[in-house]
């Protein structure tokens, strides 16, 4: 996959289709951002009308140039440019980045279609339309019509929208953030996020990849190479359209749906990919995760001047995961030289308004040089001792030393003195923030990366799982046209997926129906069956908690005279006798194909908990037992399956392995879009769970595909 | 109090005691700022020494000033200190400012309580000690050590961590943020953020009041002030120590206890303040809601040249509660003529990337005129068309035509260009900023204002609340110096208390039995009584669900037999017969002595809701049945009270009852601690609620006062 992009990213020769004297236009902002930008490949400006661009001679048509063209822009009006997308296809260029906007995402979905398959037919890859371009520090080409002058450094950002893209570009230049590559991918048509991340992942250059997302198609194929790219380096990803409103418009100016967003949470997360929200954070974060070393351990220590801002960093660590170290003794003996004596060497360790640039010296030297602590968080309030020039010095110096292996972040707060110093060592690289919060979430980040999620082992689905099984079952509903399961069939499906519901058989005699009782154990219910009785409880056709021989029998007879006397033209087709199930801890579990994603599967404490609390979490499948465990974790009411009031723990397995046969069933049949099992009545550990009620949905047959 | 409080902000003459020659003393920066700032009152320097400080005569003591001082800076070490303070209230000095630290937080309470004390007797007030001084416009006085210029303006700061509040000023000063008054109160050993507010409240250069606590002392009055000024200013509050590590932090460094954190949330709400977690956030709201101009309605427009950002926007604006407009006949009415043919004038309204300085000029005047349209989010991204000159004066233009009546927040996002326009236009007032979620979090805190609670109603406290038989049975548990109630006395005090707990009665015959049962109604449970017998139902004394005469009866005799058989020497005192306790919904109502707020009333869904997921709401007591109500209401588990399932609505109104009862009995008996009612069963509308187990718990006698 790498190789297979890598043209795109290091074109060895450029065409713009549009290419134009008139500097209003797109076309000529184009040749003049690739040719300032320093590109060495060679650039051919296409107009029909000939001449020169910025000097370079303009050939008449692509099919003039004699040379390996790896990467055309397209630069025309919509109604021509399709014209333009053939020739290239037919010339064999194979990347084409129509910068052209007037397609799917206003209604021309055709035309857009129609482009994107004869291209595919001939081997070319369109990258848009309705972009801004590409630039690609790699072979220094800024192949857009966004900012002139990018700063080439370790960032890459790859965008859905293009206002947002060269706002992004605006404002890393304007903060001297450095970006590795930008692309803009517009209505992905044909290339999307998830072909790109490949390259990025093996470019040295790309320290960390930020995305901006409205919307996702191929969800499955973005969520494996996402699990590839989050161990080499991390992903940031904005998605906006969280909100149902938010959703809304993204679907009317993009035209992609926006998935369910707790879906999409949940996906990332388990990606290792960190969701942020505003692009002030997400370049915030995604600098200080390109250039923080890696941290060796959990144990980080505030210094500070000041209780107060002390205090806030104490509470922004616990909101954004960071650990703070309290070994008193050890931090007593690491800090108890470098602290004033009126100072606290407990974390915080304050060496109060009177601390001078010296204190912070010798208490961040005491940090970096102890083996027990692993990041160090450093704030500050402007005071009389603290002068800028000295501070900066010294926090300058501190930064270059723990660059090589430990994290710190820092915060000095007040006015103008204290903002010289933010101002001179930001753009020199240095984690230092205005606000304790921001500061405090950078250091949150870094933890976040390290505890994504191991990398899956292979994906288990249970061996025992019998497909054909299953997908008789599937067929006979497909063949009557039906969209949904019968009773019996959800119950076959079940029992060939291994998801215990509870047991159950239809007796024609009493023998039988105590044969059985015998068999399944008791108690047991009766029911009885009959195509003639619709509501059994009105006519006495039910017995519940049977819990002998003598019982049952007695039951049975009743049953049979009462609903004999109900509905004398009755045919009783006989007893089922079933399994009472005893009451446990109600979940659920489920299954569902998602519009973005593919199959994810989902679980939740069940009942009231679901349909008031929303409590649920979700991953996108396939996934390993670990990771099962992991969404199960993530459910709020999740302290019940450990048990509560002196409970004991319930078998939290069993509902892994649930989690898993109704992900893989949905998965190796393509016509289920829904299982459902609510409740999934989970017992103590090691006596397993029953799916007391299971609900199949089968796919629309006539919306070949996604619902 | 206002009255009262007036001198300290508005003193006709000042004395600084310990003022010095020399630059680095604090003593030296007090009068030097003072001088600096322009106060008009009279500066005496207090040196025994004598001699000029700063030009000024210095006078040797307090005494020595023939003049009325209203207010005496203390900035001499703390061991001179005490005897200052004497000086100055044997004077008659009503208000003393102790900048000196080195009292209650580094242990040295007594010293600090004694001089409180002294001056009390006196009738002087105490400011601090332990912090950096006060600063009010109103008489163009800067009593501080910190900056030296501070800007006037109509933001009041009331800070308790000196560090942070010297850090705030600094940062007001670099933002071009103007202040009415700076008060560090430090310690709190005398006056505290209650005492303030009322002034502040009448204060005409005061718009809007913004506080950093570390701790709260007395709550209860801070509650009565917060509630009597946030109907005429906004109040927003810092309150850090959140996490447990945090306020173990606070605690250790201002030696105040900080409460519980859900709890201060809860009644900050109640009181209409709005709670905001960074200083950056603080001071952008704060000098938002200073200077907005408030919503006629709740009808929010987004206008946007960038789809991306308006998606982003939408999302921002569910989240921070702005409600957007989605008439789209009237949008479109609105803005047809205004926005480009390309663009939408659905919400947000779309101006396109071909958007020019004039679109945004006509949409926003479109805005402006419209009845409909009660408050503007407006966004853009760089494009070539922004020019920075006539961008700029366009929005300034119209937020000067907006002022008067139409909230209006903005947001331009790339680079060196747009930074220049949120550079020119944030110092002159404009409500400018370079993130979305910025911008639209502040119009939300504008939104959350206008939603604040309605002033309290006279607290309802139930009339038929039997105050005198509480006291008799909270007397007979503290007169046998019990910190508990036994289950005979909670019951007495739960009937005292119209907390209907489930009818009981004992029997002492059959004839009696059946009596009680009639009266309760059946169903009814039987349980023996009998002090020889702990264990009931160990010897089958308790029989449950008795339906009828003929059950009762039956199980009657077989208590006896079986007790008598079981335990044959036991003395049988009688069978208490009570009401079977349906099944309903159950929560949770209580009510405790808060460490900072006293008396406090909480509720939440009964059993594992309360248990596993936390979710219960706090209000300070008094409260009123509509403030009550909200605090059911912000129960996550409340859709369950309104049924769910199909099931009916319960008795919300007889929860809100309960509520207003246990508040009651705890604020009229300071004896007790803690009331719980868990579960108090729930019933359908109408039917009221059992209280099936009640728990009292009183203070520890040797307390003294709070837990």
């Amino acid at each position: 996959m790498a190789e297979d992009i890598r043209r795109l990213f290091e074109p060895r020769a450029v065409a713009i289709v549009g290419a134009s004297r008139n500097p209003a236009k797109i076309g000529h902002k184009l040749v003049d951002n690739i040719l300032a930008s320093g590109y060495k490949g060679s650039v051919y400006p296409v107009n029909p009308s000939g001449g020169t661009v910025l000097d370079l001679p303009a050939v008449p048509s692509i099919d003039a140039i004699d040379d390996d063209v790896d990467l055309a822009c397209i630069a025309i009006p919509a109604k021509f440019a399709g014209e333009a997308v053939r020739a290239c296809a037919d010339r064999g260029v194979p990347y084409v980045a129509v910068i052209t906007s007037g397609f799917a995402e206003v209604g021309a979905l055709a035309e857009e279609r129609e482009m994107v398959a004869y291209a595919a037919e001939r081997g070319t890859r369109i990258l848009g339309p309705n972009i801004f371009g590409i630039y690609s520090a790699a072979c220094s080409m800024n192949a857009t019509f966004g900012p002139r002058d990018i700063q080439a450094g370790n960032i890459a950002i790859i965008t859905q929208s293009g206002a947002l893209g060269i706002a992004m570009m605006g404002k890393t230049r304007a903060e001297n953030i450095g970006v590795s590559a930008v692309v803009s991918v517009g209505n992905k048509a044909d290339i999307a996020e998830a072909d790109l991340l490949s390259y990025l992942a093996d470019d040295p250059a790309t320290k960390a990849i930020l995305m901006y997302v409205e919307g996702i198609q191929d969800g499955e194929r973005l969520v494996r190479e996402l699990r590839e790219v989050t161990p080499r380096k991390p992903v940031l990803v904005i998605k906006s359209g969280r909100s149902r409103r938010g959703a809304l418009a993204a679907a009317s100016h993009t035209g992609s749906l926006a998935g369910a967003d707790e879906v999409f949470s949940d996906v990332m997360r388990q990606c290792g990919v960190l969701r942020v929200d505003t692009i002030a954070e997400a370049l915030n974060l995604s600098k200080f995760l390109a250039t923080s070393p890696r941290p060796r351990g959990s144990n980080a220590v505030i210094i500070t001047n000041g209780g107060g801002i002390g205090v806030m960093a104490a509470d922004a660590a616990e909101r954004f995961g960071v650990g703070l170290y309290d070994d008193l003794a050890t931090l007593n003996e690491t800090f108890s030289d470098a602290v004033p004596a009126f100072g606290s060497t407990r974390n915080p360790v304050d060496i109060t308004g009177q601390g001078t640039v010296d204190d912070y010296r010798r208490s961040l030297d005491a940090a970096l040089a102890s083996e027990d602590i692993h990041s160090v968080i450093c704030l500050g309030c402007e005071t009389a001792l603290l002068e800028p020039e000295p501070l900066t010095r010294t926090l300058e110096s501190v930064a270059q030393r723990a660059a090589s292996d430990t994290p710190v972040v820092m915060s000095f707060l007040g006015g103008a003195a204290m903002d010289v110093v933010v101002e001179e060592l930001r753009p020199r690289g240095v984690p230092i923030y205005g606000d304790v919060y921001e500061a405090v979430s950078a250091l949150g980040a870094l933890y976040a990366y390290e505890r994504r999620p191991a990398t899956m082992t292979a994906p288990e689905t249970p061996a025992d799982i019998d497909g054909a099984a299953i997908r008789e079952v599937v067929d006979s509903a497909r063949a009557e046209e039906r969209g949904f399961l019968l009773a019996h069939e959800t119950r076959a499906l079940a029992i060939a997926a291994g998801i215990r519901p509870p047991a159950s058989a239809v007796a024609s005699s009493m023998q039988d129906a105590v044969r059985h009782a015998e068999a399944i154990g008791y108690p047991v219910v009766l029911k009885v069956v009959s195509r003639h009785i619709l509501h059994k409880s009105d006519v006495g056709g039910i017995a519940l908690d049977l819990e002998d021989r003598g019982e049952l029998i007695a039951a049975y007879e009743a049953i049979l005279h009462r609903c004999r006397q109900a509905v004398p033209h009755a045919v009783i087709d006989g007893i089922e006798v079933s399994e009472m199930v005893r009451s446990g801890t109600e979940t659920i579990v489920g299954a569902r194909r998602d519009p973005s994603f593919g199959p994810v599967v989902m679980c939740g404490l069940g009942g009231v908990y679901v349909e008031v609390m929303k409590d649920v979490a979700f991953r996108a499948y396939p996934l390993d037992r670990a990771e099962a465990l992991t969404m199960i974790k993530e459910v709020r009411s999740y302290p019940l399956l450990l048990g509560v009031r002196g409970e004991s723990r319930k078998d939290v397995e069993a509902v892994v392995d649930a989690v898993l046969r109704v992900g893989a069933v949905l998965a190796a049949n393509p016509d289920i879009s829904d299982i459902e099992i609510n409740p999934l009545v989970v017992y103590d550990e090691g006596e397993g769970t029953r799916a007391v009620d299971v609900r199949v949905i089968l796919d629309d047959p006539g919306s070949g595909g996604d619902a």
